[in-house]
């Protein structure tokens, strides 16, 4: 199998530049690492066992060294190689005779990738970890308060990732205040954070590759100045998240995940305002298999991390969402949560 | 045509979000946008003037809308679209009767992207200052100093360019002390800088949207410590250098440029030390049209935006690159250079 997906190069070689390619076999034969001369030096220090090609096109280097070698199947990431890039495979195989055929093998890694080993689990747990400890920080030194902006806080937050672990974000941050918050995927700005104001905060850190996913919604101001409105979403997307949550089996099936917290949220007339699935699976990308949406298909796996998400949005008023992520245990209930940061309404002043 | 390039539909629309796809019609049709629920807000703030589809699967959509508005024949991004994501967009049109041809039209959105009109420079100036106010003021405090670690100096060096104006870093920031000097893409760690050793960083920052891009080589330690063969690299690479800003004419060949530059290093006995193309050109990717490199094909264009990256790199002891981005004028010779910093061999203590 030839596979070009950097995210897979990666998960089976340990490979993390930005041009490789993997060639594995089904029997006993060597894989074939191939990238250009700018990763000489690191392919040979992250995949020290492998055979290294220094080639700058190593899709087609490698079509080419499996059609050599005899190949008569060769398996190729159709979800990844694009039209054109099936055209050249096609082409340098035709180049060696035409006796290789290219079968389409699609998320065959990315299935692998599903399920995460202990290793993986720790790196995501440090992550989370990193992710947590930083948003306890900037709450405690009093970072989320009227008159900063969300890049500020965004900054800070960013800032602290770093302090506590992280080797980088692991996505754009969220920082939305007041109307904002009810863009679900807002970037921040210099929009001033204002008494009265939900705050929205989604963010992640990264840890060897692996990402964290968190989202937390405050609000800011005096107990008394929270809106009824507010409360009310607010404890309807908890409602719906600890539904999510508690949906989390090994074996069930992922409509019925997301169903069991959009349903909270559709009883309470809410439905049209929760605009997207309830989660994603989290690892060497902050979006991977499964996806957890009302269009789903599929089992959640032991084994599977992944995010619980749900939220509300009003358009020109504000929006909820509660994001945590989670290892999915073999037995039932039994998830672990790797974002701790509590989720009972924080009021801000 | 149907665009489903995410930094294309952004260049077109306005629109930045992480689903998109964009009908264009050849007629006075207007223009349609896909996103999905999560991106509502967005897509109308971003893209005012375009109607908004709002669907998850983007393509697919738009590919049946333009089925059924009679297209005979739409245009798709073969260069983009996977081989399975052309299979969904056959079996849409098949879905509608079959009377809509799909037709390869790779790379027509770069193309367009290649040339920079007033704006864009002026965002990419603006991206290249935070970057050269962020090394200057890092130079200038001390910060980079035997003792410290690369990862300090990338962490300071990443916050000084956000203090300059950087909506965020524009790719992950290298620093590469002594023999990690060697290795082109190297990731900061916790190496140690010391007396002596070659300090490669290569940096960008973002500004709506647009990347700058530069490398500098310091040798940290006193005058007399630099060792013979740092001095020769150090000038060769300069020179190098040198060579190929000045081939930066319109009109160009572009191998023509990257053997300018290359011809230096070659003659000097060095050319197997120089593993990498000469530059890229830089825009909303940091890698973007036109590649500049021995086997590029092609000419240089006015009005691109470019970098000139020679290096030499010796395995084990350390390397040096030293890397300009520049507007390619339509005069020759009237490259304007965007990354000021200045590139005399500084020796830091």
């Amino acid at each position: 199998m030839l596979v070009t997906d950097l995210i897979n190069v990666r998960y089976l070689s340990g490979f993390s530049g930005s041009n490789g390619a993997l060639l594995v076999f089904a029997d006993d034969r060597e894989a074939v690492l191939a990238t250009d001369g700018r990763y000489r030096t690191q392919a040979a220090a992250q995949a020290p066992d492998l055979e290294v090609a220094i080639e700058r096109a190593v899709g087609r280097h490698l079509a080419g060294q499996a059609a050599e070698a005899g190949v008569s199947k060769l398996g190729f990431e159709s979800n990844v190689v694009t039209v054109d890039g099936f055209d050249a495979l096609t082409n340098e195989v035709g180049e060696h005779g035409g006796a290789t055929e290219l079968v389409r093998a699609a998320g065959m890694v990315e299935a692998l990738r599903e399920i995460k080993d202990a290793g993986e689990v720790a790196l995501l747990r440090l992550a989370c970890e990193a992710a947590d400890a930083a948003l306890k920080d900037l709450v405690g030194r009093g970072g989320l308060r009227p008159g900063r902006t969300e890049r500020e806080v965004s900054r800070e937050l960013e800032a602290l990732m770093l302090d506590h672990g992280a080797d980088a974000i692991s996505f754009e941050t969220i920082v939305a205040a007041g109307p904002n918050s009810a863009i679900p995927h807002h970037r921040p700005t210099d929009a001033v954070l204002a008494d009265g104001d939900f705050v929205k905060i989604d963010f992640g850190a990264l840890v060897a590759g692996y990402h964290s996913d968190m989202t937390r919604t405050f609000v800011l101001g005096k107990a008394g100045k929270v809106a009824a409105w507010q409360l009310e979403i607010y404890q309807l997307v908890a409602e719906a998240q600890r539904a999510g949550r508690e949906a989390l089996r090994p074996g069930a099936d992922l409509r019925e995940v997301d169903g069991a917290a959009r349903q909270v949220i559709v009883d309470a007339g809410y439905g049209e305002q929760f605009s997207h699935g309830l989660g994603h699976g989290v690892g060497l990308q902050i979006h991977e298999a499964p996806g957890i949406g009302a269009t789903s298909s599929g089992t959640l796996l032991a084994g599977s991390v992944v995010t619980v998400e749900p939220g509300v949005y009003l358009p020109g008023r504000g929006g909820v969402r509660i994001e945590d992520t989670l290892v999915v245990g073999d037995q039932p209930a039994a998830a672990e949560l790797l974002t701790r940061f509590p989720k009972e309404l924080a009021i801000l002043t």
